[in-house]
């Protein structure tokens, strides 16, 4: 495969103690070796590291005092010859470093273009690829966890063995097609068939239905709160806040906007919606308008719809449960130190069988209720990222689904005893779809599309 | 010296491609090759690196895919052992990383602690510690070359010569003092004296004389637009932006805020005061009310006055001259391409011999005359970089010029015939001042507050 030599900073953006512009490619040590004053480059082992300056051709100048990380291929993240140019942090010493690496030849790196070569040189498969995008973009503990194992190949090696059971099982079907005479070659009976399929749909089931699990891992649970003024929304929202400090707020640097979105809820993540406006006007229909409230509502994914104890069911509170009808919430019954006046059979009632908690959030009782609640209403207890492998990529669902839909095309015309090279087309079909996941029968257009959302320098 | 073993996170903080835990002690390879799983780090040589992962020593999972470089001391930024462990970019494995190193035992470095150990093992001095900062924080390319050329010792170098000649003088005298009868020992006469603080006068009198660039190159010029409204300051701002793209344009992912606050005229970075209100109302004064807009006048280091060519002058611009008065501004009578009613000999007798340039920003005439005003109000000409130590740093500023008085009391000793060893301490203490530039008498405190300046990881 002819390839380029590309170069990025591969580090974010801003004001640090070191980052690094990246170079993969034939040419990637040829041209660090011409820039850098130091060991001569061409004659580094692979995998060693070297302190020196990069000088700038034109003014013979110092343009960074550097550290070079040489590595040769093919034992790399792209299977390339890489080289790192560690660089103290600036903007500007970073930027020129990089303009002198373009002037000599290489190319910009559009972004996800080293985990794209990782790809295409077969480091990587696709969903692997996927993976270290989701650990990137990962909110939580448990989503790292998803996205690690994922990167791992775990789920690559699942999606593997299914498309080779089924490619056996087509296989036997050419055989017995093109050499019926054969009486070696077991003949591939409607029974046998049926069991592969049925074998194989069952586990494509399975990892749909933990799917919606690890979705919510990876993206967050949208989480609106909701309930008239002064029931107590944002002490709700202050109490999970306190409670569940989010990871990130342990982070050095990170502003406070990032991590007031995301609370972790014993490792589910909650995305609060509309945060900034609950805190200003504790009334989050009053603010955004009713048209807008509903829409709100009907996008998120997780309602928690605040009552008081301490009153009597009020019209807005009917109002909010035929808002929420048909929705994903839970009904926290807060103030329970004041004297009770809401009649909690009727909520009961009104809740259809949605979780309904009490809470007097003032003295801090019942949270613990509340947020085992949270955690049931989408995974049974404790999430378990141990065992299981979780996919969390739409992308990933859409063609399990897929799967699974061809699969059942194929058991249909089964049941209706059709020809065995018929049915063989929508077993094909299957497995096609499912090597879309780990990029085996992937367009090209939608490989460039796919690391098009990577970020640059990865 | 006896110290522990630091880690921090040395990266700027964000979804990027890679990002970097540092770990620098005695114990940093210790631990970082407790948790690694790959090689055993303890025995690899130094300046390689190491691909594999990092365990989570509780759960027993795969905390991160890494790459770990081990650099043993003294050949090391810290001059201690160091290891950096390149994760991919995103703020939850990162800080998982973080986490697991201090779980083992490291301790969250302070700011700047890095840089410190460098300085406190000797590795630096203090004055390219600062220098590095300053290169972190450049603006544009001649920032960053000041920033570079004082990292690489140049400045140290000077003011070590300095106080090595001083450091003779004084022993001379201290000689001849306590050895009157040594014939060989040459007598330090009075003359000898005053030639040698001659000669450390001057050449300390030039490093002040272009200090005033240093800090305008490492700071940037805050500079005014100002003017009656619809003479041109939005077109002058424009006309300024487009020509002299600022060099963080062209980082990706900088935000346009950033940007618009610098623009690079012939390598002087101007620093534009309140664009926005310009830019919104085309009246800085207008705006942010006659008070503030003098206070805001005060603090710039160069005001762009807009006069409009096809208008009488009028009492605002009478006004206005009175403003600026004593100050350093650039007249610009603009739009040369209507009908000439402005008096240019009022205007010039008015501007007090400041420069006094004529444009028609619509036409784009006049553009170069203007900016080769604005580069030789404060350098000659083109600026260079290439021969001239600047001293850029406020401290340095502060130190050269205690520096110079002492040396100014010693000469006046001189004249009035004092003996030797009075004058001797008005040399000893021009000696000490050069020293605390590069650190040498540097108290403890103003070390800690130094390096507390810098961003985490360095």
């Amino acid at each position: 495969m002819e390839t380029d030599t590309i170069t990025a900073i591969s580090t974010p953006i801003g004001e640090g103690a070191i980052s690094i512009v990246r170079l993969s490619g034939p040419e990637a040590i040829a041209i660090a070796a011409e820039l850098f004053e130091g060991k001569d480059l061409l004659n580094v082992e692979s995998h060693t590291m070297h302190y020196g300056k990069i000088m700038d051709p034109d003014t013979k100048e110092i343009a960074e005092e550097v550290m070079v990380s040489v590595m040769r291929a093919p034992k790399t993240f792209t299977r390339e010859d890489i080289v790192e140019i560690n660089c103290h942090g600036g903007l500007v010493t970073v930027n020129r470093v990089l303009e002198i690496l373009l002037a000599k030849g290489a190319r910009l790196a559009e972004p996800g273009e080293f985990t794209k070569r990782a790809f295409l040189h077969g480091r990587i498969d696709l969903s692997q690829a996927e993976a270290v995008m989701d650990l990137i973009r990962a909110k939580t503990d448990k989503a790292m966890s998803v996205a690690l194992k994922q990167m791992d190949g775990r789920l690559s090696a699942l999606i593997q063995r299914l498309r080779q059971e089924l490619l056996e099982t087509v296989a036997h079907v050419e055989v017995n097609i093109d050499y019926p005479e054969y009486d070696d070659v077991e003949e591939m009976s409607h029974e046998m068939m049926r069991e592969k399929t049925k074998e194989v749909h069952a586990e494509i089931e399975n990892l749909l239905q933990v799917a919606k699990q690890g979705k919510i891992l990876r993206e967050g649970l949208a989480t609106a709160i909701i309930g008239r003024p002064n029931v107590g929304k944002s002490s709700l929202m202050n109490t999970l806040v306190q409670e569940n400090k989010a990871i990130v707020t342990e982070v050095p640097g990170t502003t406070r906007d990032i991590i007031e979105e995301y609370v972790n809820v014993r490792g589910v993540p909650l995305r609060l919606v509309d945060t900034a406006g609950i805190r200003e006007t504790e009334d989050i229909v009053e603010k955004i308008g009713v048209e807008r409230s509903r829409k709100v509502l009907k996008e998120s994914d997780l309602i928690l719809f605040v009552l008081n104890n301490n009153d009597e069911m009020t019209e807005e509170d009917v109002k909010l449960f035929e808002a929420v009808q048909g929705l994903e919430y839970i009904v926290i019954i807060n103030k329970t130190d004041l004297e009770k006046k809401l009649d909690l059979e009727k909520v009961k009632q009104l809740a259809e069988g949605n979780p309904v908690v009490t809470t007097s959030l003032i003295e801090e009782e019942g949270v613990d209720e509340l947020e085992t609640a949270i955690a049931t209403t989408f995974f049974a207890g404790e999430i378990d990222t141990g065992d299981l492998t979780y996919v969390s990529n739409v992308r990933h669902i859409q063609l399990l689904k897929q799967s699974k839909q061809a699969l059942e095309d194929a058991m249909g015309s089964l049941e209706m005893k059709m020809p065995l090279d018929i049915i063989q087309i929508d077993v094909t079909r299957t497995w096609e779809f499912l090597g879309e996941i780990i990029g085996d029968t992937a367009s090209d257009s939608l490989i460039d599309q796919l690391f098009s959302q990577f970020c640059l320098g990865k």
